[in-house]
This record gives structure tokens, sequence and C-alpha cells, in this order.
């Protein structure tokens, strides 16, 4: 056979995917699996007819900035809930999911050799796809802080990517925070990646997206994502927002890569776009106050979790467990069909830890599952 | 600001896509284009409702090959139309696009410095894609045949991409010369990547896919796509069949870069898979009939093009206009408001060249656009 990638064989399969994809194995063989490892929450979302959308341009390339109707939408949006302009026109792109908006963008600003700066636990593509770029993941220890980012900047730092709110930890970064990673982006002229696909998934109205600290975006690049906030993952309708320049560059990769998200969709979103967040938004609220409870439980029985108030994951401790992450894992899911992602998919500071997701599941099987991991980790410790 | 990719800088825009988006921009301001520069038929294609699809399972993510259903439907498919044999479990994936799939191929196989031989007039993404991977294109000028292709086979050669049927020439490759290309690349370990989206767009059932003839897969990697062949291009729904070592591989890429392409759109075909083919099957056999005219047409008014009998496109020749592609396309746009592709976007040595597509517009719009291309030739000769 003829010759590999060596970057592609050296990467690893996404961890939560990875895990995912046993689960669905394991169900296709009749197995019932406490599911808690899914990077989505299951919202009830009624289908309205698609047949009334535009034909037959519904089933034709859009453009390859995204349909122009969602790109205001979404412009519209922005303005009213977080008090971030940006142009529809040009500062723009709605992605096949933000997945690849931020895998795009990583390839419109990185030379082989860059770095990038970010915090663990860190989402599982980002440090692989920095890697299929040949530049450098320098991911911080779970310990660390946006303040000791500095310390870690070198003549090699392109970008710092934040992720606000966190996947899988919930901590949402406050306005100082956000500041002090400008400030920063400012000093040594980098970019700075904000991954905001749970901007929603906050139990009040404080959340502020990093553009509406850098009007201009001169180093602010913000993705966003209709997969969480609005229920529908698996349409994969992401977007990035940027300066007219960088956008230009990412709309070149994207012409070549996938051209667009898929245009049905597109139309479907742009007409019901408010018919469907007052749909989500309720529903939203309700997996944020369990994963309040859901937290209250953990201290309950005794499980440990980093601080967090957002999103719809806690990352738990293992600690006292002598199984690494992994092993954790896979023990949980073969033994007592109850399904987590490991920590170690998170970071190499992060194998004391396990990724629980609160969307899918029922609270009582979230109960459930919480019993078998405490349980596990005293059977190992 | 923060500096960006070279590589990116220096690509450039999709040609087809650039022009494309010029028609979009003149249409919404009310001018009426005589389009003939879509890399899409437009057929009639009643849709059924979604609302009778698998709840909640289309809004969420699918497996990250792509739906199991659908895979399977692709297998029968390929076993009953092409001869060809695969495991719906290992040896294809399911993407975003047959677009992404090429990408995230050469992705899996190219490292920085690698060559890749195709010939031209080629698909405007193989050059871009394959510099964005830091591997270099080897296009043979559009005289050259598969015969040629081993005088441009050099140490670092790593792949050969055929497209076949040909976008833009319409050409369809026999079995003498797929097996001639299959021998090289026996003979030097190379990868073929054949990219068959336009496997349905012929007069008879002479097609041969490459897979039929590489049974094992060995060297053997084909894409193909429900854009072309079932007219929904902006569904982003395409495939990727090899063997199960660089599917693996392809498929890490994939978690990494999109996950999954639209899973209501999956469920949608996977459902309607044959319904779909008998409305398009009567509708294919019309544009590659269409096709035939305009040639005949062409003959008529004397207009020259490449040799070819499927696909919607022929590439035509400009070549006693003093114009380059660009400015003779840009021209026609705006003087006459008819639009085709500069053939400098399919390779260097097509500069006297225009790619037609006979897709989208009505016979007497052709006519009627072929007739300015003529006067155009004419005029700047």
């Amino acid at each position: 056979m003829p010759g590999l990638s060596r970057v592609v064989v050296e990467a690893s399969e996404a961890m939560s995917v990875k895990y995912n994809t046993m689960v669905y194995e394991l169900q296709q063989r009749g197995k019932h699996v406490v599911v808690m490892s899914l990077g989505e929450a299951y919202f009830d979302i009624p289908m309205v007819p698609m047949e009334e959308l535009a034909q037959p341009d519904v089933h034709h390339y859009s453009h390859s900035r995204g349909l122009l109707d969602l790109r205001r939408k979404l412009a519209d949006y922005f303005r009213t809930e977080y008090g971030v302009d940006f142009d529809p026109d040009q500062q723009v792109i709605v992605t096949a999911g933000s997945k690849a908006a931020i895998h795009m963008t990583f390839m419109s600003i990185l030379n082989p050799g860059d770095e990038v700066i970010y915090s663990e636990p860190a989402w599982v593509s980002y440090p692989e796809q920095i890697r299929l770029c040949y530049a450098t993941p320098v991911g911080l220890p779970y310990e660390k802080s946006v303040y000791d980012f500095e310390e870690f900047v070198t003549s090699k730092t392109k970008a710092i990517v934040i992720n606000n709110p966190n996947n899988p930890r919930g901590q949402v970064l406050d306005r100082k925070e956000l500041e002090h990673v400008l400030k920063l982006a400012r000093k040594y002229d980098l970019w700075v990646l904000s991954d905001e696909a749970y901007s929603d998934f906050l139990m009040d109205d404080s959340f502020i997206s990093l553009a509406a600290l850098d009007p201009d975006k001169k180093h602010a690049v913000v993705f966003n994502s209709m997969s969480k906030n609005y229920g529908i993952s698996g349409w994969r309708i992401g977007y990035v927002i940027a300066n007219k320049e960088l956008i230009s560059n990412v709309l070149k990769v994207n012409q070549h890569l996938i051209t667009c998200p898929a245009t049905i969709l597109q139309h479907y979103l742009a007409r019901n776009f408010h018919r469907r967040l007052e749909i989500t938004k309720p529903q939203i609220r309700d997996v944020v106050c369990k994963r309040k409870q859901v937290a209250a439980y953990m201290d309950q029985i005794g499980l440990t979790y980093l601080p967090g108030t957002a999103t719809f994951y806690l990352f738990v401790s293992i600690a006292p467990s002598k199984l690494g992450s992994e092993a954790f894992c896979t023990r949980l899911l073969q033994d007592e069909s109850v399904c987590v992602v490991p920590g170690i998919g998170y970071g190499k500071s992060c194998d004391a830890f396990i990724r629980v997701s609160v969307g899918a599941a029922s609270f009582e099987e979230i109960q459930y599952g919480l019993g078998k991991i405490k349980e596990l980790i005293d059977k190992t410790s």
C-alpha cells in the first residue's frame, strides 16, 4: 500500500466521538446504555414543513459565505443579544458546523512551526486541528488560568484559543479575564480565537462575547454554532465572525474544502430563526438547571468537579482511583453500561478526570450513572 | 493585525465559485444573467415530507462514518451499477460533499513536499487542496493523455488524480486507460484518486469505476457524490471509498474537521434512495442529450471544444481571441450578461478555453449565450 500522511497517522481519534461510536455499536446490538458522553442536549423540537421553502434554490449551492438571509439574522441576533456589530456581507461565514470554522481559521492563520496557547481541559479537536496545520499546540495544565498565559508566550506564538463557556468544565470567563486576554493579544500581536458555542447555556444574561470588547475585530475571532443553542448539532451549521481580511482568507479555504453548509437547512433556519429560538430557550434554561441539580447530587455523594456554572457538562475528578481515565471509562462502559468521556482526551493534565454530560440522559439515569462512577472510584482506589 | 498563513494568502479563490458569486450579486441587483457557469444541473425534484423521519435522531450527530443505512444503500448501488464491492462498515465514509472527501484524503496521504499528478483541464480545487497540504500539484498540459503520466513521475510522486468523467471536458476514460493508470500505480506504489462525481452523466452504461479494476483497493480511492447524480449539490452529501486502513485515517480527519454531513439529509436520502434516483435518472439522460445538441450547435456556428461525451460541460476554445480567459469572461459577463468560467481556473495550459455548463440554462438561452461568445471571439481576434 502507498504511504500515508505522518501527521494524520499520529493523530488521535476524537475521544468523545470514539466513545460515542462505542455507544452506537452497543445500542445497535440491543444494549441499554446510560449515555453521559454525548456533546448534545436532547431538546423537543417540532419540525415544520420544508416543502414551503424556496424551490429549486434549496437544492443548490448557496453563496460560499452562507445564505445572506441567515447572515443578516445572525447579525441582528448578535447586535441585540451580545451588543456585537458585524457586517453580514464581509465579516461572517456560515460554515458546515463551527468545528469546520475553527479548523479553516487555524489553516488561515497558522504557518508550520507556529504555536497556539489554550487552557486544559480543552475541547478534543483543538490540539489535533493545530497539529494538522503543522503547528504546535501549547495546552496549559488545568490548574492554570488566563493570567498564566503570558509565561507561555514565545516568539512563535500566533494565537490564543479560549472556549467560553468552556466545554468540559462549564466555566465562564468574566470581563476582566477577557480584557486581560485581549491585552496580551495586543502586546504580542496575537489572534484570539473565542469558541462561544455554548453562549446561551448560562443561568443568566451575563455572557460577554469577546467581539464586544474588540469592536474592530483586530484580534478577536468568534465562533458560534446553531448546534448547541438550537439543539441541532446534526445539522452542521456554525459560523465564524472576524475582520474582513481574515474572513476573505477563510472564505478561500471554505470554497476549496466544503463550498457551503447544506443550503436547504440554511433556508429553513433563516425562515424559522426566531421561532426555533423560542422553542429552545426555555429548554436551555432547563438543562442548565439540571446541571446545577446534578452538581448538588455530586456534592451529596462525594464526587468532586472543577468549578463552573454553564454548559451541560461537568468535569469530574476520579483522582482517588488508580485507573487512568481511559481504562476507567472503558471499564465503566463494559461493566456498567454507563458512558462518559475520558479526561485524557481534554489534555495530558486531565487524566484524573472524566467528562459527564447531562444533556441527553434523564436525571434518574444520571443519578444511577454517578452512583456507578462513585463505586468504580472506590473500588479502584 | 496578526499574521496569516502564507499558503492560504497565496491560494486562489475557486474560479467557478468566484464567477458564480458575481452572478448572485448581479441577480440580487435585478439583472438577468444567462448562467452557463454553474457546476449544477437543475432538475425538477419534488420534496417529500421530512416530518416522517426518525425523531429526534435527525437533529443529532450521526456515526462519523455516516448513517449506516445510507452506507448500505450505497454499497448495494455500487454492487449493482458498477460491479464494485465495498464493506459499508469499514471501506466508506459519507462526507459533507465529495469536495471535503477529496481534501481529507489529500490530508491523509500527503506529506509536505510530495507531488500529485493530474491532467489539465482539472477541477479547480485539486491544485489548491494539494498546496494547502504543503504538497506540489503537477498538472499535465491539456494535450497530454494518461499515457504521458509516467514521464512526470518522480521519487516524490505520491498520487495520481483522475476525474472520470472529466469536469470540464466531458471525457470518459476507457478500461485500457484505467488499467494503464493502475499499472503505473503498482509500479511506483502510488495512490490513484478517482473523482467519479459525474458517473451517471453518460449516454450509455459504459462507465467503469476505478474500484472495479482494483478489487482490494490497494491503490484505488473512489469519490462520488449525491450532488450531481441526484441534483442536490447544495445538500453536501458525498463519499469516499477506499481500503480499510486509509479510511480509518480519513475518519480521524473527518472527526476533527466536520464530524458528519447533515444527519437529517442522510436520513432523508437513505429512506428515499431509489425514489430519488428514479426521479433524476431520466433527467440526467435529458441533460446529456442536451449537451450533445449544444455540441452540434457549436459545430454549426464554428466554436470548437475538446473531445468528450459525458457530464454537462464543454471546454470551449476561445483561441483566436487575443484576450486571456479571465478578461474574456469578465467582459462577456459585464457587456452581455452571459456567464461562463475562465479556462485558466482549470490549469495554466488552459487560458485559451472557457467552461460552458449546459445544466442550468434553457437550450434557447444557451444558443443566445454561445452566439455572444462567438461574437466576442471574432471581435477580439
